[in-house]
């Protein structure tokens, strides 16, 4: 029975080359201020049209000059260098230096045309007028260079490039007040299942609550796309299909709920009434395996499980890769990695299981802590969870510190 | 004077507990509705009041009968039973399951009074009346228990835990809609420096932009934190004084600039003519040496070093952890962890120095890979630096694959 399962299901990795070959890049970019594109994606490479810094600048307070100068210096028989001029951070020196002349130099001031070192303030003894240097010094000493962060021409950030915090400091030093961003996709969740009701209702009587678009959806913003949650659709062809078409505006459809293979499980007709392109139906992978990937007027649709822990690792394992390269980052995939599984695990895996869990670090090794709770319909082990340990199926017993494969889902 | 300087010099550890204990938790707390809780902060411990699912239920299509009832069940001999029923999702059984009795159940319905197994629909025949069980069942088999994922009464949440994704459809699951939280903390961040000019003005002649304090505001958006940049302050007492009076409605000033040891760093006397109580003064770390941390009317002043990378390891090292701790965060602290250095180091350090990097995973093995280009003003390496090697006082060089420790911050 399994092995026939395996063969007639899609792999994940099939399934997620399928979609990035069938949809490639959403490409639609546009314009946001600075501020804005933190964690947003490049549209275009950025080359810095100058040097950061733009001039040689001392990294000290003390007094700049030239090296030769310091020659012979020594605690004993010290260099004394007239001070020509005071240059503070943020004004920019009026004189050159000539033979033993030192002009006096702010942290972050330019240096002046002429001089090749900074001696720091500490290292000095001084007057007004007069300072003097007690060791010789090479050339080039205590100067940051021109262009030392980034050259001019410098490719600073490429296509497909995540802002980060630090990025938006280098766009900021490079004059770049706003930026060519890749829009976030649009995305529309919409939910199925006669089982559902709004979170402010009451559960029982065979109702539960509409929980796995809020973690989708959280899930979704937190990775950078715009998600919505539509109203919940019953189990009904025409209702579910009135709701995808309703979506025009949005790039991506997601769905959860009748995706298995029972008698309720609509969602493979809805594609069919709709005149959608069905790509692949089921994946090879526990929690997870109820999957539907169609295109619908080139709109992906991405049907996810019923059950809120399965249609999450779906998400992460499937789903988030294709959005990340749909909406152009360079860094779409999920890293694999071999690390150690701290609990080991009991049971056999007759199919190919993902294992959510946290990757920490002990005495240098890369241990996966996984939660002992694991079922399909939970979101709670699900928490902080961001590394997937991915047991092969026929897998049996694995014992604690056993290694394992992981992909890790940032 | 390495010796001198580092017993003149608090530890990065101790200026944290001095801030920690000078400050202790802000406290604001408000509500917010579901969606916009994702990544803030619990302000009250959250208890469920029901169970999640709240009835047990089945999580295939099949059949809900009596455990007793397939005893002795086989592929020769199964056992046949009547359907009495049919239960989709979303709807509740009506009827009790009674001896050779049967309900036809689907993925996610209420299992009937009665039955205590599900067998999938896969593995038995049926007609619309009668169903045939080829195998015996043990009690319980195939059916999700009420409470499985959160039990009434369990502790779900902690004050201080940060809500991730997965979280947010746990609090949907309990019919939660709206959430107390932690406010986020105002931050107003002013630059200093007669150096500096807006990202929209041209650099040169001296002047170099205000990278830093968009770096630093970006990194603090990220974090959870509302912050806001204020005008370009000059090298002047007056101007920076006015500047942190006239932000009474911020939790939390943050300066960049004047704070070394030079004539122009006006920080230290900017905190006596506001009658500021200065904490402390240098920490023995590089980079980001340069930090003084003020208590003015009970408000925290934390300034930064003018040289954007030192300024952004301070932020990372100390400032962070100590806003998540007085955000009322439980992990507040970064973590320390023992890694390899994949590049090593080749530079002596006299002074305690953290290098900025990324951790990766090499055959189970956590690696730290730093950038070759490493330097005070350079923000550019850390664009996606998480890990920071904390490479003690008085190291020699480092090899490639040394151990080393490091803190993660996240």
């Amino acid at each position: 029975m399994i092995i026939i399962l395996s063969m007639v299901y899609i792999s994940l990795e099939e399934g997620l080359e399928i979609l990035t070959k069938r949809f490639g890049e959403k490409g639609r970019t546009g314009e946001v201020l600075l501020p804005d594109a933190l964690g947003k994606i490049a549209g275009e490479d950025i080359v810095s049209a100058e040097d950061v810094p733009p001039f040689p600048r001392s990294p000290y307070d003390g007094y700049a000059f030239r090296s030769k100068d310091s020659e012979g210096a020594s605690a004993d028989n010290p260099k004394v260098l007239n001070i020509i001029e005071e240059v503070p951070a943020g004004s920019y020196p009026l004189r050159s230096v000539g033979e033993n002349e030192a002009v006096k130099i702010l942290t972050g001031a330019p240096i002046p045309y002429g001089a090749d070192v900074v001696e720091k303030y500490e290292k000095t003894e001084f007057t007004d007028n007069l300072v003097k240097i007690f060791e010789p010094l090479k050339k080039g000493s205590n100067i940051v260079p021109k262009g030392e962060d980034i050259s001019k021409g410098d490719h600073v950030f490429r296509k497909g490039d995540v802002f980060s915090p630090a990025d938006i400091g280098v766009l900021a030093s490079l004059g770049i007040s706003s930026v060519l961003i890749s829009s976030p996709l649009k995305i529309a969740i919409i939910p199925t299942g006669d089982e559902l009701v709004e979170v402010t209702e009451p559960s029982g009587e065979g109702k539960i609550r509409n929980s796995s678009a809020y973690a989708l959806t959280a899930r979704l913003r937190e990775i950078g796309t715009d998600p919505h949650i539509c109203d919940i659709a019953g189990d009904d062809i025409k209702e579910i299909s009135d709701a995808i078409r309703k979506e025009e505006e949005s790039d991506v459809i997601i769905t959860t709920g009748g995706v298995s293979a029972g008698d309720y499980d609509y969602i493979p007709e809805v594609m069919n009434s709709l005149g959608a392109d069905i790509l692949f139906h089921k994946v090879a992978m526990k929690p997870g395996s109820a999957y539907l990937a169609a295109a619908f007027n080139d709109k992906p649709i991405l049907s996810h499980s019923g059950n809120p822990g399965a249609a999450y690792v779906s998400l992460e394992m499937l789903t988030k890769p294709f959005l990340y390269r749909y909406s152009g980052r360079n860094d779409w995939e999920n890293k694999k990695i071999k690390a150690l599984l701290k609990e080991g695990f009991p049971k056999k895996s007759p199919q190919r299981r993902f294992l959510p869990g946290r990757l920490s670090v002990e005495d240098g090794k890369a241990v996966i802590y996984t939660s002992q709770r694991q079922g399909n319909g939970m979101l709670s082990h699900l928490g902080k969870a961001f590394v997937y340990a991915d047991i092969p199926a026929g897998t049996g017993r694995i014992d604690p510190y056993d290694a394992v494969s992981a992909y890790i889902s940032i």
